[in-house]
């Protein structure tokens, strides 16, 4: 449970920034090294190793070493415990304001059946 | 574009935490004062106070003061465009793992006719 946590923990903090997720982005459409994706994003090296360091750290991107040139790639995490926290998140709310609703409806129809009482 | 990507920064970063998780699922199924939120998750009335301005700044939380109780409820974003996101990135990451596997069955493909060849 502990790891579940600090694993939703890790990955939502590194999908919180525009360059890591558009870095992901870029890995699903094809591998990248790294001065490959600091030219895209107009980055510092520096700045983008320590971007990828982070992904790397949550599981989504592997990179390796070949020579001089560490290429990055999607690593094996699918944000399926992501997605499943978010889909239960709305399921909860959406009954929230479901109920919300009813007792709203409710009040207006006693307000009616107060009015016409009062008519009477 | 800016201000969907901002959203997306502010929510994830909302989100990276186990306490701010646990308050909107309490807040998913009723709505509570700062104080009982901070009773709950064992924490001050301050470190609960920061917790819930996070989330509010998120819009994922309404907080509203009557008399000296501030109440906590859900606030009207729906991770929508969050589930979204995480739903492309799943699409992405399944299209790069089957054109992955489909190269290594072609590979083996490959490797089974040129033995074939060989044995000839």
């Amino acid at each position: 449970m502990v790891h579940y946590q600090t694993r939703l923990d890790t990955t939502f903090a590194a999908l919180s920034d525009v360059t890591r997720r558009g870095v992901l982005e870029q890995l699903g459409s094809s591998d990248a090294s790294i001065s490959d994706l600091a030219e895209r994003f107009h980055m510092t090296l520096t700045g983008m190793k320590k971007h990828v360091s982070v992904l790397e750290e949550a599981g989504l991107v592997i990179t390796e070493k070949v020579g001089r040139v560490r290429t990055c790639r999607l690593g094996q995490r699918r944000l399926e415990e992501e997605a499943a926290w978010i889909e239960r998140h709305r399921q909860l709310w959406s009954a929230r304001f479901d109920a919300l609703d009813k007792l709203v409806e409710h009040m207006k129809r006693e307000e009616k059946v107060d009015a016409q009482r009062k008519r009477r």
